[in-house]
């Protein structure tokens, strides 16, 4: 029998802090998952090599399904960012080993490919209406089909949800204390059908137009814009209330025909169940690395797919590369793909982490190495010394905290 | 203004693994708080030391609230037992500090006592039926108005959800790798019902009667069981099912009139309020330290009252003595208090952990002592080195992972 | 011990009736609790002074939450105004007590400060829209950030909602039988979205723009204003219908996306639980002292929390300056704050209650005096003797009894 | 027009304390009202004294409802169990009036006669077993067609539910301080079944069996209750929970076909609404005297008609005979008409309440009197003067409350 001979932790930070975990086979097969959590890297980091690792060396790199569950049920605690990160990371190097030992990219695995190419939106982020229609227009002269829109609000400061430098797909800002930003919901409301309405009389209605509210409102202000952006049909709106709370999503139903999308922060299925099975969203956005692996997500969509929802991955910079492949190979071989995020990685990152991917006409493709295609160069991720960061945290004009 | 000044993390085994968060303010006070979790110490402890402590430097200590929210808003990546047990260390540690300040023990903070003493079960574990009424007279000679009662199924081997060696507040078997246990639901269905009416029989109605069915049936037969059980009136019938289906729990409720209780796995008020709102349980188990601290579980305990569910509070040897006082602080104060768990600690334990809580005639009481009432000898503790250790994995016949 | 020595109950009229509750300790320490039931005040009086002091003496000041049960389930009838605000009465004089002995704000036994300020709105009541107009200037010129609109209906009378002479901050007429107003819903709803439109065209969106119906509409009626307000975006639409009808409100949610308030007259999370639950309201504006005091409204805000609710306290005159300094410290605690009603208090109020809260730049503070922070002027308060008044009642055109 | 020109309050303690509401017309009819509220009586006094009485003067006593409105609506303040016990006290007395008016019984005014008399039930308390059974003997040997079974749990003490000497319709005992009772459910729920087997075994099934739990239970253990009673076929299980959770009825519904019975305690027919349209109980037992009179009752058991619940009035002997005759007015018209309650009245009770209803053969009858048919005696009732007393309180074996 094969065995995991060695499974090792890997942090590196070539612009942004990444975690990998590389396993290594009796037969000199290796694969790598992402275990990235931003901002709270090396507890994940802890997780696996203080107690995940040493359980896989000696068990057999093929039984997945057994290894995942033996993770996710003999650990007691389950359910959470950190766990299912770092299952996720043990789950995604297990199917690279599986792609690499059986010479297939992992897409075959998954039932081969459902679709040429993998649709995915980009970034536009502006401090003012002329700058963000800027950045529409730069996306959409590339071959983007999608854009992501959003402008800081004029008294706020920032643009919301968009960390300091990451427009370039960049790190948040090098700060020895999260950076604290300002929210200013009634000038948000008031603001984002104006530019959404600029943005639509200068480029038309022939790409998807879509918007984050990173958890900002409450549900009957989500209504509220949700009511307010019909006109401009986006193509979602995603995260409008904290995710925690669920059934909040039923009152922004009520009020909108806007597509929702939401899960970027969920782990399991167990968060994505209420709002799959009610039909109150319409776009999953969970990430492989942070909602348990390839293993994990595919059980979400295919619930989905019962309910008509489709994904929607989340892919900012915040997942490595390694997740990101995973992402499209996952997104390739699903029914119910819907639309995949994409933030380009900095040339540092990309001497680390050595791509297959490609990008053409606004589509993606993870390209057909065996396994997940993604190799990770030891040598270039070692210039690169783990630098601690935050994500920043929000306040409301009281000094309270609000939701980033 | 006061401000924390130090925010450090200490590991200590004596006899168990234990993370320990201790936090200094300007002014003087320390105030200690509990971070373990259960085989997976090491991912807290650098959740905190690597990513929260820097964070606490120069904040006002007397913001318990508005720091919690930074510390779970502000990750981003919120909920699942790392993050919590993390964020639950620094509140309670936090209301340690505001006791200690006010010269008040934190009950007093809390609303003051609703009770004069805090009704607390024993653990009742046999290899068979004569060694568990041995174990059940045992508790009752000493004074406990309530008991677990467990034997180990003939055939199937160890008291299930019983860690070798735990009957002592010990440790679980310290082996480099989990202990594999086995199951047969058929023979435990058998068999519950046959010594459950031996201790009735032996010891009568006087006394509270509890059971832990660890998570092992699925929903129908878990309805069986409360069914057979009824004759013999039970407290509660504790982790019928995994916990993450809640939905299951509506149909042991259509079956039987068992008491439900669930919640020590749970870290948060959105894991309970399902099953509090839609009232398919009786008792909610979550403790201090894996849900949040004290803060959060005062919420979800003022959610269980409106609803007509008391609390339960998980009180293993995997939580610290500094969970378990600040658990009965929580128990002494709010209304709604049902019953305690109670696993006595093992005198190195106590070395380390210097309290002041007190049993007379199955009452447990917290004592006055400002703050937690817990003082942690750094000297005693740094004799007791970290010893890496796993609660068991739980397989049936076939070799498949079953829930432990 | 300490005990309880005396419990009087205190009743003054500095432009308007006070009822107060003084409660003495034997260690020397005295705290005050609000009692007012405005029209209704020595009913309450009397329930304390007859029912409630004599029970209190010997009882252990520090057990808020015993004797809150004690208080309320051993009268056997439960909740109601009367009731409830004698018992919030209780509940405040011990939080006083509390934090006086312990040397803290009362905020800071509630989990510390999770904001720097409270929010509060001012009420602009006009005779016609010009007189609107300069009232709501006045407040912004003032620095409030938040302003409750109201204007005459032309042919109907007063301002609706407004007791003559109370715009500052004083006294419903000194009649001896209740100012009989009328009503016109068909004038009023033309009405309201004219003067709104005015008040956003002179003053811009720039602050938060409130609107009280005081309970006058249908469901359909209020679906109706909601709807023609939304341009205005209004911060909140009060109490559209009578509060009791709970489920009156889904037909208005329905409808419009107007955030809806509700629950000054509420006096337990019993009248809360179901607008709550189902997501049918934003804002719980229940006051500290018409719902059972400091310990109770916590438990309401908390599942409000929970649901995305955010409190709203009722602030009018009809609240003494003990409850007003008890709701500041209660919402500078929670996290789910919203925004807090602010009458300013007459000068023969003044000399009766010595506040230390503060007022600047829109937000106040209570101050951190140990305990409320409010001193009750005994000897001041003698030379305002008790003058019975009552609120207006309304009625319509055809002699018919509605809703005031 | 007929004017009130005047409104008094009397309050007398001829065994027990009442307060009664005398009010006499310009044409120089006088009508009564109870307004008592056992153990808060003088609050219930004040309320009508201070505050109601002088609205009164001058106003139409013919028009009952809009009086009612005018007291329920122009409070403000609604609900609970004073304001409601006063507003019941003005309205009793009115109809008191329009009977005498009109010469003819009120229930000639309610519609008439729906039956020839009213079936009534005893209290059969016992000490113990044996004591229980010579009870019930005695009720059905004097012809009671009903009977309420209790009989003390033994190491608990009293008989739950049955203030000291309430035997005899007389009064909970004189103390300064209410007597505090004590609690134990497990005691109790194997208790039961025992005592009422050997009721049903003694006493065969040809009379109704009734039982009150006095609000002790949670809702699971209600469940038990009514499941291990089905044998017993009670008429119905009276208070099983506390009564403002409502929802919790619910689960005792799923498990049990024992009739549910509650609402001594609810005060308007909001507090009913819930159970009776979600069809959750089997008789509504609202007063005339606790739930706003004869015009609110009416408008509850109309409600309850059409959702095949019928009506249960309480009449225990905290209700004066006023009250107690205006419910057999009440009972003797209304279709849905269940069951009424029925404790006799002391001698010095009858010397001050002189009444016209009869007792035959387990029926009753309101008598054809004009009016209500009460009168109230003032020279008798100035002999028996207002001595406070208290209900009792419960509390469990560790010092914390309980419903009582």
């Amino acid at each position: 029998m094969t065995t995991i001979t060695e499974a090792k932790v890997l942090i590196t930070c070539p612009g942004r802090n990444y975690v990998t975990l590389k396993i290594a086979t009796s037969d000199g097969v290796t694969g790598i998952g992402d275990a990235t959590l931003n901002g709270r890297e090396l507890s994940v980091a802890s997780y696996l090599r203080d107690h995940v690792c040493p359980l896989l060396i000696g068990k057999d790199p093929s039984c997945i399904e057994r290894i995942w569950q033996y993770l996710y049920k003999g650990a007691y605690w389950r359910r959470g960012p950190v766990t299912m990160t770092a299952i996720a990371a043990v789950d995604v190097a297990l199917w690279d080993i599986k792609g690499k030992r059986a010479g297939l990219p992992v897409y075959q695995l998954l039932g081969g490919a459902s679709r040429d190419g993998v649709t995915v939106y980009g970034h536009a982020s502006g401090e003012d209406i002329p700058g963000l229609l800027d950045e529409v227009g730069r996306l959409l002269d590339r071959g983007f089909r999608a854009v992501r829109a959003q402008a800081a609000v004029p008294g706020v400061g920032t643009v919301h949800g968009v960390p300091e430098g990451q427009r370039n797909a960049g790190e948040p800002a090098a700060v020895e204390r999260p950076l604290v930003e300002g929210w200013d919901t009634g000038r948000y409301l008031n603001w984002v059908p104006r530019y959404m309405a600029m943005v639509r009389q200068e480029f038309g209605h022939g790409f998807h137009l879509l918007h984050d509210v990173h958890h900002r409102l409450t549900p009957i202000e989500a209504a509220h814009l949700g009511k307010s952006l019909e006109l401009f049909r986006m193509f979602w709106i995603e995260d409008p209330t904290p995710a925690e709370d669920q059934e909040a999503f039923r009152l922004i139903r009520q009020h909108t025909t806007a597509p929702l999308a939401v899960g970027e922060v969920f782990n399991s299925i167990w968060d994505c169940q209420y709002l799959i099975t009610e039909r109150l969203i319409d776009y999953i956005r969970t990430s492989v690395s942070h909602a348990g692996g390839i293993s994990h997500l595919r059980k979400i969509l295919s619930l989905a797919e019962l309910y008509g929802v489709r994904s929607g991955a989340h892919g900012a910079g915040d997942v490595s590369p390694v997740s990101f492949a995973a992402a499209l190979h996952v997104d390739l071989s699903v029914q119910n793909f819907g639309m995949q995020e994409y933030m380009e990685y900095l040339p540092p990152c990309q001497e680390v982490f050595k791509t297959t991917w490609s990008f053409e006409d606004g589509l993606m493709h993870p390209g057909d190495a065996p396994g997940i295609g993604v190799e990770y160069d030891e040598e270039a991720a070692a210039r690169f010394a783990y630098d601690p960061k935050y994500l920043p945290v929000n306040t409301l004009a009281d000094g309270s905290v609000h939701d980033w």
